[in-house]
């Protein structure tokens, strides 16, 4: 999920100097999140689909070493030979290592990886402050900044995983124990649908999966005001919702069956009953939150058993496109999502509670390119258009099979991150993520 | 995919005799396909994915027997009380042996499946013969039949993969070996898009998941006029679109890499040069018939090197439902596709060569429930609706998950089982169904 | 386990009339034993382990085509070439297809199969009445004798596992169903130890795996009079042997879990108690015959439980050849065991029950070779002697790791292929096959 | 491997002085060990046989405080209430968490891990020093020695595969680089055979598993002077020994195919040639050195190719118990094998150069029980009986099936950790252990 839709950029493009100010914040925001971890915490890949946070931030700062300083130092040389061959994730960037051998990596050092860091941000703030304007250092210094974006969410959600495997329970930072308020009940909101457009329009960043803006067609619908809470989700346990077939893909009722599954990943019980297993350690089950870390065949069921079902995206980003983006992120260094409270920043009547932030939320949609999707080439007559394709190209569309698109962030999401056409994107299984369920519904013609 | 779509059922319905008529063309046409089979042919599964033939024998007899007989015949008894365990599919009705193992079953022997394929037919016609009108029997011995004619096309598909592994390369009918002729070459047909309906309508049978009929937005689009052919992807191949992870999703680099995949399942490189494994034994690669028994992942990797992309479903369906249903299907007993060639029988202008038999066309839609889409439950308070519940509900929409949709049919697909809005879907990394690829591409909106 | 050990050869030689005689008598046995069977009985593989009777027919044909004719007839062609490849065991005789690929093969048919066998036969009937002398000759026939009867043994272990596969539980071949005698209690034979020689002496045929004849130093030890029972076994299992990891060895306890056994193989437990699957069908548990189909991790769990121990192979073979071979074996076509009664034939005082003949006995020597073991190598001045060690070279002594001795054959076993120095094996975790339990223990020295 | 052979305990029993100074010895030397190493490398765990080094620490300190503390300190509270969860092997205390996920916990930090060590340490000390004579007392601690220098060699094997996994190539200690001495050419001594006796005789330390004492008969043998080299494997390679499946069990030539072997598992062909991955980093591959870090299997099949054979653990300790115990050992801190070099310490004639230290020896002796083995009962009536049992209990005789002893320690073996009737124990496929190979060979009765 990488290339950048040219055709806005431009519109996106600050001052060098505010540039710089946004490089500084987000390297800033990453050392913060890292900082509850000991150097063991920041070695040790919990999973295959996880990595260890020191790879992480290897992984960021090779970014830079390689888009930019590559390019735009005059006598660059590699920080060290071996590191583009272990902090790489680009099969054409030498030959990766797996990426399920990361956590082996003991060596370098946190110590080294810090020097690495350090080293290459004092060089990449000289390139900025010293070099003349340029297109496309500050798009790739953009780029590069997303991309740190995308990993502080996933050293979060890695570090969720790592902690939950350890039988004393760590805690990465504890929040308010203060019981959350009563959730408001749902209410459904209604959206006339016609021929409507989808898609990212400018100006700002945007990834290519966002674009090219097009129209598609909607019947009416409805979108629940709020997340669905822990509480709905109980009562769909205690009605046998995991012991029923009827209300699960055959799919997802074998992987139920495989994996011994019968609650929510992070779910416990123990002899005081529900609880959670947090970034803030382990809480009483609190029934007001919103239900988070479950798979698609668990959402689907859930939904299939309350008689809706899920949204297809063009459905979500028709509604959300509509308010603006706010909510619960990663800045209220909370980790957890909120219960769901009245708002009154914008008008009641179609107001959607947490439609961004606190979790992402499942679509019924596959993750596929939209209508007029055009990956874009590189220009041979532009030597730095092959380096963005080369930064950007890996990606494209080749994950554009076997998962579902999920939307809105979640609350380990930097809310700089989010806009309405952002597409996420897991496959159906995945749970260790924050992912959450908005219901949907049809309606009838005549309604 | 079972669920009959009731609103246009009463349109299709004929006399009971003409019933009878089709009942009886149907059920002879399954033992025609069987008849070149040996005792040992009819008893194997080649893989966990396949059934054996006596296992499809047995079960479209036992689904005539379980929703029909047993309600239909006044002093109903099973033929068998342990067969519905062994030749029911549903796990609602006892608890089904796993599909894999339906190979172990030697016995019955096919003289007694045999036996019960005689007397449930006799049975059943002793009761279409002597019942008053009834909808309701009328539709579940079309469903019958529908479901049988499915069968009839696995049986070859399954059997077609039995004999691929067999050494001695095994002959199921010998077809032509006359060269085909020179294919034409691809045209481009264009589509003006816009607001197009798709889905059933009536009047005549039809699935649950082709419905209901729903408008859809189609930016212009252009499909290619005929199948892409043997030369065609030999051309990709000799060009290394195996080796070139840039053209592959990630998920089919890896299953490409996991099994060994050089070329398509049935192709053999043999001294001699490419040859193709068909219902006919062993051929040499006939460059000018169309590409059949391929993966969605290699479907969209040639599609990508070719410059071009898969059609979606709304757009195959908007350009097929222009035609007629003819073409290449089992019934000409080939059961391998034909070489395009120039139809008479449309306006040359948007002719789409191939469009329906030959082969299966992958698209780019994952299989969901169009909008609206809702299962239709049953009536308590008509008892018979529970039994076509019962026939028809542990299908309904539960593999709407990681499959990808076909359209079209193919060479051994039934012509009377097709139609434009019938939808086939398979997960993306099969290659035993006879599955093709039908190129589509963007209009510039200027054009 | 094949080689023949040829010192001792010659001493078994018969005229070439006995020989014929002999001929005859085994493979009119191996048509006896398929003769209760279907043709799809014959053509299915249950499991990658066993292998269909179809190709357990083919390959013995096989071996005397390939070892025989090929080098016994002027003229020889083969049958078919592809015979040669689909039903041969030998990596160095063609590329042959996967063992767990041999059920996929229904062709050839049974038809030409038996044709097959039927040449073949005739062939070798003509080369063995027209050719002189010949010691070579006489020795390959005695080898594909004697491999023919170890097949006829793994027929009727197969057939065994592919008909308890079943849910119509199919009965091979009835046997009578009057309770078996009560079983004598059990008594423990003493043997002084010492210096002893085990391994085979002759006349007559061996493998090369029991020799050489060598001598072993054995302690004080006792054996138990007769095999473990059911009932025996079914105490351990209601005292939790099977809930108890300290009886097990560790990798016997993870094979227990990853295979949820709570008891042998063939056991079952029905609404009338406990039940066993055998090739007479599903017959109420008899307690007092003895167990069968255990695996040696279950073998070694009950011996510990017992307080006893298993014997080790030169303990049984040291006792075991002190009595003459005789006992229940396949000859009396029950094919299951027999409960222990006292003999009459030899002195009560050292009587082994059962030591020859019912089921196989677990050793806890692993298979390795004797001292001085030495797998004879052709002499390339002997033309034929290349030939007799490619008849038995591929199998010398490649299964000697992580693989158990068993020993004295069992109620599927030609009562002609036993004797004392007879060495079976197979990995820890078998139990399809007719294996079961002699307790064995220690004499204090002061005892 | 635990219990210890109570007979002859006594006689081992140092002074509780002498018992303190050789444990200050011991723990000290733990601390060597880890001293090189970073807090990243104490924490991972490189595949699931490993374990942490942190794991290893906490575990020793575990066993001390489980054993001792629990049971001398009169007012004994747990150093942490989890730690016997996350630090037992022992089923029986708590339900430990699966060995393949030690390296998931990040936590306890090093920090707190040294506390435990220290404090335990100091506690241990304590009832050491205020304890009145007690036999019992004294065993355990020996009995924690014995356990802690087993852990001792696990780090050093742990390590070496940890960082054989990282591109980095991090040495744990250098060590010289001093060409080795050309190896001694192989002379074969000859043993008498006849009836011996093996197993431990006192006084001194030694587990269960080398007792009873007993006779065996061997015949006249012979075995190499020395180990196997590099330079005689490497001809082994070159003359194609992993390409001829008949040179290698049917199950190791699985394993060869399925894990792509080529060379043993440390080493590594580059444009340099082969070079072996050492503690010390990679380094130019020393053809003289002893061949280390191979399977059974490769064991087996170069011996094979050698037209020589692996000894039985009876020849190797009947030939060994007539040296003494002195070579190349962890305590000359190179941790890689010495090439061999002419002992002076011996008589020249019957000198087994390398027979204790450098590599563990594979023998073809399948780990079992010696005759009269009969792992120790607690006496109900001694409390601290129970304890020693629970020490030792879990381990007693049940890793006894599919392994293969080893013998004579390697140069990661503490040397006051070997004597002759040491036995070592793996699975076949085992390489990352520190093992090799001597040749054995049979000699002829008239020689």
């Amino acid at each position: 999920m990488v290339l950048l839709y040219k055709e806005f950029f431009t519109a996106l493009l600050m001052t060098r100097s505010a540039l710089i100010t946004r490089y500084l914040a987000v390297r800033n925001r990453t050392l913060e999140i890292v900082d509850p971890l000991l150097d063991e915490d920041l070695c040790v890949q919990s999973m295959p689909e996880t990595s260890p946070v020191k790879w992480h931030l290897g992984h960021v700062t090779w970014f830079y070493e390689n888009f930019i300083l590559r390019h735009y130092e005059r006598s660059y040389a590699p920080f060290h030979e071996v590191f583009g061959k272990m902090f790489s994730s680009y099969n054409t960037f030498g030959q990766p290592t797996p990426d399920s051998n990361r956590g082996l990596f003991t060596r370098p050092s946190m110590k080294v990886t810090w020097k690495y860091w350090r080293v290459i941000d004092q060089r990449i703030k000289k390139v900025l402050n010293s070099s003349k304007d340029d297109e496309m250092l500050d798009m790739l210094v953009v780029l590069g900044l997303q991309h740190e974006q995308q990993h502080q969410e996933l050293i979060l959600t890695d570090v969720k995983h790592l902690f939950s495997q350890n039988p004393l329970n760590p805690c990465y930072k504890p929040f308010n124990l203060i019981p959350s308020e009563k959730t408001l009940p749902v209410e459904w909101r209604r959206f006339a649908g016609g021929v409507v457009e989808i898609g990212f329009h400018g100006p700002g960043f945007s990834y290519d999966n966002e674009s090219p803006r097009h129209k598609v067609y909607l019947p009416k619908y409805e979108l629940a005001s709020r997340l669905v809470n822990n509480g709905e989700y109980l009562e769909f346990m205690k009605a046998d919702g995991y012991k029923d077939p009827s209300l699960w893909f055959t799919e997802g009722w074998d992987w139920l069956k495989a994996n011994k599954r019968r609650s929510p990943f992070y779910w416990r019980e123990s002899s005081k009953g529900w609880e959670e297993f947090t970034l803030g350690g382990v809480m009483p089950l609190d029934l007001d939150l919103p239900l988070v870390h479950i798979s698609l065949y668990e959402a689907d069921a859930f939904a299939r058993w309350s008689g809706a079902r899920l949204p297809t995206e063009a459905e979500w980003e028709n509604a959300a496109s509509r308010q603006d983006v706010h909510g619960s992120f990663a800045e209220n260094n909370r980790f957890h999502p909120c219960s769901a409270k009245k708002s009154i920043s914008v008008d009641e009547q179609d107001e959607l509670l947490q439609i961004y932030g606190d979790t992402w939320e499942w679509t019924q949609s596959s993750y596929s390119p939209y209508a007029g999707y055009n990956p874009a080439k590189p220009n041979p007559k532009e030597p730095m258009s092959l380096v963005w394709d080369e930064a950007v190209g890996e990606y494209n569309s080749r994950s554009m099979v076997n998962q579902y698109v999920l939307r809105g962030g979640s609350c380990v999401t930097p809310v700089t991150h989010i806009r309405a056409s952002f597409r996420n994107f897991l496959p159906a299984k995945t749970c260790w993520q924050f992912s959450g369920i908005r219901l949907a519904r049809d309606v009838k013609s005549n309604a």
